[in-house]
């Protein structure tokens, strides 16, 4: 059988722009893999996989023309925006850099024997070490950001894993040429090729997830093929840890004294947030939650205005384009569904954003309507619009589990008063992240965030961004009675990696 | 259908004792399920859990005897060591009770806004909170330790996650005696009862982790029981964490030079390392690599003496001592196996230790051999001769994950001489710990603890002792742009809790 064709499309025009790659043979993924998995001893020390991870950003900026040209040509995103996610991708890889400098994340902690314990306690020290070679799932979306040279690549090389990134049909032009620049990086500072390894193709994936040598998978994509790979890894002879961010939809509540006080600036904000990209983030705010009343409808006025200003806008492929047609056109004749703004087709290849309004109680018990409950990708929300205070909390209790939940407060809630409170408690358990008076799109790059959220948001407990990503390609291994010749650096008595430690229950910088 | 009784069993005679309970049904399960749900906001706050856990302590100790008594008279391991697991048990339970006071367990990361970054940050802090109701899988081998109120329980109510224990049909009547005694700690704080339940039989087992209120798992036994439970786990619509100890083989090294040095002890510590607790330990080492030659025949002559001065001892159950005696007769059929002491039915109801023998050349390819790889509950050991280092070091990269990995090093070696440092490196891959002229068995209690390892020795990366197993039961929430008034306590910027943190990057204490 000839090898399957992998090409890079247009999606402003569904236009074929060249064939970039063929798909990868089970053979071709198992050469990737055992290279991968022979380059992790070049990963053993933390200063190269640093330096490694600088200079990857470094040569990415370098090659940032090119490399904007060919991801707006294949996802249609915009210079703008891509250079900006660009930006990011570079700061991640730095930030990971600075990670893996300080070491906090290896998690060190130590016991000097104690006879007064019981049992008693041996001289017992503990690190994390590397997984081994990991399995990165690109998503279309983030084309910088969450692909090749994104937050699973940079946080696993950090942790001192190699990668098999499998490439998202989306941008595949986009994904040799960035891979390329990772090897360039890894060849400067003396690391073989095979520390990022790049497949193409479905049957690849599959392979790669089922692979006795991958030892984790990262995943950003939908829930039909997260889960896929999910339940694949979870089969396999050795089940193996798989990270996946599925689906979220980022449930926005907007109190009764919040919309009298600010009705036009939340629905401004909210149009905003909900056409960002198109609408193909995955902490889109797709449904919110507003108040029936006069203060709602002002802000259903100022979303109307706003929406319908924004332009139509291309999809990052005809299949999700179809997609988003469908899936407005069914949700939008459901009962009681209204569309202030029908959300549908722009020209050939385009899309116009939407918004469609519901009543709350159409979404409190199981029905038909469940289908709003379920995220659809592009520039369209739901309006739920609730009666009191109950029946929107009725719907809260009933979503899957979100990346995000936001909820807009008066300046007096925010003070306290009122529902601030019990809102914020009744948003905890749904969600991974939890904002006030802001929106959810925009992911921070820091220590303290937390990309990730309960099933099916995340198929773990773990973050995708942020410094403690790195967290899911390491495990624990304790050291008994290790004379101090032969304890790695990281556990010797006197510390000569400086780094931060628990010793005997005190921390310790 | 009349509910199926629940016996306990007198393994020294194979008589029933008395019934003590009946199985669980479906709508059993989920009862118990719904009430430790229900009852999860009562452990909202850290100080009471941390005073339930000491008093749960306490109590434990002042119903000592009646403990004692029971789990001897199910289990036959003895008063000693009972009145010891016991001991430990409680120092457990304090532990935990400390890690919850110290708040370290927490994460928490506070980020204040940085426009600098790249996207800017916003104000961002992240801790953790429980993740709800979780279902224990006790333990045969450890009816205190690793039972109803073992790590599984005390580091999940640690986390202030309720429990739903799934007994052992080794020892209901006293899982029946525990339950009771920690739900009294319970009421002494004004937890309800449902903070911790206990449920006997199989299907409720199955039951307990398909319900859709329990949000994680934590088991210790077979490979074929835990393996059943993780893929149910693993297959539910919203997949929960399951954090199995399944099996393990616990790999022994003797080096040529240590086998010179102190052959005798060597041979006479692992025969008490193979034999304590009649071999009923997840660490007892199965599988013993020893140099072929003159030092190595003096290491077996010290262990057979040992072995043979062994009493017959009373595995945990019936089934159990037919599992061992199929397996060692199994084992000790396989060409060029031998049995230097042949382990084996004692009288009618015990077995007595025994080892074999096989040329580690049998073990370095695929083969009938294999099965010498898999754990044998009981007190038997396989020693594999090896006639050079790289045999040895073909054995051990056949090994699947182990909880523990063991080598005896001379003096010299230990000094970093010789095959120190290799041995060291060829061990961490396959083990979760690494010992040094020790015994596995004996798992102290400790933050620097990891009781853990590859798969099948767990199916997450996760421990199950030491301070780091509370973290199987958190999941992390980010909150962002949220005022003062409406954060956790545990996120203010003026640390009301005195909680240690991580700030703008700066661990602070």
């Amino acid at each position: 059988m000839a090898a399957a064709p992998v090409w890079s499309v247009d999606p402003r025009t569904g236009k074929r722009r060249e064939q970039v790659a063929v798909e990868a043979t089970a053979q071709e993924v198992d050469d990737a893999v055992r290279a991968a998995h022979a380059a992790r001893a070049s990963l053993a020390d933390r200063a190269v996989r640093a330096a490694f991870l600088r200079t990857a950003a470094e040569q990415l900026e370098a090659a940032k023309d090119g490399l904007v040209e060919t991801a707006d040509a294949e996802s249609a995103l915009g210079p703008v925006r891509l250079t900006g996610e660009l930006a990011r991708t570079c700061y991640q890889l730095r930030a990971f850099a600075d990670t893996v400098d300080e070491g906090a994340f290896l998690d060190v902690i130590i016991n000097h024997p104690d006879a007064t314990a019981t049992p008693p306690i041996p001289d017992l020290r503990r690190h994390k070490v590397p997984l081994g070679t990991v399995a990165v799932y690109a998503a279309s979306n983030f084309p910088f950001a969450f692909s090749v040279a994104g937050g699973d690549t940079a946080s696993a090389l950090a942790a001192g894993c190699p990668v098999v990134v499998k490439a998202h049909p989306d941008h595949p032009a986009l994904s040799e040429l960035v891979a390329k620049v990772l090897r360039r990086a890894a060849a400067a500072h003396g690391l073989p090729e095979g520390v990022v390894g790049l497949v193409h193709g479905f049957a690849a994936g599959v392979e790669l997830v089922r692979h006795p040598l991958v030892t984790a998978a990262g995943f950003t994509g939908s829930v039909r093929g997260g889960r896929a790979l999910f339940d694949a890894a979870a089969a396999r002879p050795a089940p193996i840890p798989f990270h996946g961010e599925l689906g979220s939809l980022n449930p926005v509540v907007v109190t009764e004294a919040a919309a009298d006080e600010r009705a036009e600036a939340i629905g401004a904000g909210l149009a905003g947030s909900m056409t960002l990209g198109v609408g193909q983030f995955c902490v889109k705010p797709g449904l919110v939650l507003v108040p029936s009343g006069a203060a709602g409808d002002r802000l259903l006025t100022a979303l109307t205005d706003a929406v319908s200003d924004t332009d139509a806008g291309v999809l990052l492929d005809h299949r999700m384009r179809d997609n988003f047609l469908a899936g407005v056109g069914e949700r939008a004749k459901l009962p009681e569904v209204e569309s202030p703004v029908t959300p549908g087709a722009g020209g050939e290849h385009t899309v116009s954003a939407g918004f469609l309004t519901v009543p709350a109680a159409r979404l409190t018990a199981d029905g038909e309507h469940d289908l709003l409950l379920e995220e659809c990708f592009g520039p369209v929300t739901v309006v739920a619009r609730y009666s009191d205070d109950a029946e929107a909390g009725a719907v809260l209790s009933r979503l899957p589990g979100n990346l995000t939940a936001t909820v807009h407060l008066s300046a007096g809630e925010a003070a306290g008063e009122g529902r601030g409170p019990a809102l914020l408690a009744e948003l905890t358990p749904i969600a991974g992240r939890v904002l006030v008076d802001g929106w959810p799109t925009g992911v921070a790059v820091a220590a303290a965030q937390h990309h990730g959220g309960p099933y099916p948001a995340t198929t773990s407990t773990s973050t995708s961004v942020g410094g403690t990503a790195i967290e899911r390609w390491m495990r624990p291994v304790a050291y008994q009675g290790v004379p101090e010749a032969l304890l790695p650096a990281e556990l010797r008595d006197d510390n000569p990696l400086g780094l931060p430690r628990r010793i005997d229950g005190r921390l310790e910088r």
